[in-house]
């Protein structure tokens, strides 16, 4: 009786803590990549962003068809992203490429960490209805780590542009259908 | 007429936006610190972590003052934090000393990085009751510069044991007054 009462009560935990569990293991991989392109080991950073990209993906359905969604996973979550997403990739790009332009190079890698930063901030006070509100951060640091992948094909001021253009599109208005 | 409508009203949106113009400024200061460190310019890196700082603790006397606190600017607040003394002072003291320690010190940076940004996501979901649970993420962040400076001072393995500690203390239950 003591022992099933006992198997229970962690069975339940370990379901409540999945999803926690699943985002704790996505911002590592985010702080395995930063140490990882600081390092100068910039392929494995990329591995390692598209893989938090997956855990990502699974904590937010694993949340869902549990039905342990929480106010503390979703701030988890953001805070995860914020690393895997936003310090991350910028840091890959600087590293590999942007710090060949010197100040602007530096400026918008910043820039594009903020507008990242700020775009969670208004997602977690804002209601969920089925709506994105521009650009998830999530969809920006994986198009900005792919985009780094072509590197031979694109001229290096392009990337530049792409920081820009990814920085803003994440803090614009615009709304569209969550899939 | 219209001329003073229009002043009016753009006084009231700087005042409404100083606090998240400050938060910002703390943020980009802690964008531009992991960048300085990541380029192996140390020195750097802790003046800007210890300017954020500051401007960490303006932004709060600012709202309060001005008492223009918003839930977007919290949530602001906590980004700037998870990047200014989560991100950046661990990466100042991974590429400073922990990096001799091999996968120890890799582990226990990125251990660091969690443990704050756990410790922001629960902080977002407490109410306010005139107290902190656990150590506050700039205090680590500042004691963690701090600890760096006294480097030549310090056996470099007593690095571990801070990162360790401060990772703990953190995320600890422990409760006490804000001042």
């Amino acid at each position: 009786m003591f022992f099933s009462h006992v198997v229970d009560q962690t069975l339940k935990k370990i379901k409540s803590q999945t999803a926690n569990l699943l985002t704790l293991t996505n911002m590592s991989l985010g702080g395995f990549a930063i140490l990882a392109a600081t390092q100068g080991q910039l392929n494995l950073s990329v591995v390692l962003i598209f893989v938090a990209a997956l855990a990502d993906r699974f904590d937010g359905m694993a949340a869902r068809k549990l039905n342990i969604e929480s106010e503390l996973g979703k701030q988890l979550d953001s805070m995860s992203d914020v690393i895997s997403f936003g310090v991350a990739p910028a840091l890959l790009l600087y590293q590999g490429i942007l710090h060949s332009f010197g100040f602007p190079g530096l400026f918008f890698t910043v820039f594009y960490m903020s507008c990242g930063a700020f775009r969670l901030a208004r997602f977690n006070v804002t209601e969920s209805n089925g709506y994105f509100t521009g650009l998830p951060i999530t969809a920006a640091g994986c198009l900005a780590t792919l985009a780094y992948l072509f590197n031979p094909l694109i001229p290096s001021h392009l990337y530049l542009f792409i920081m820009i253009a990814l920085s803003f599109l994440m803090i614009a208005s615009f709304k569209f259908k969550k899939m």
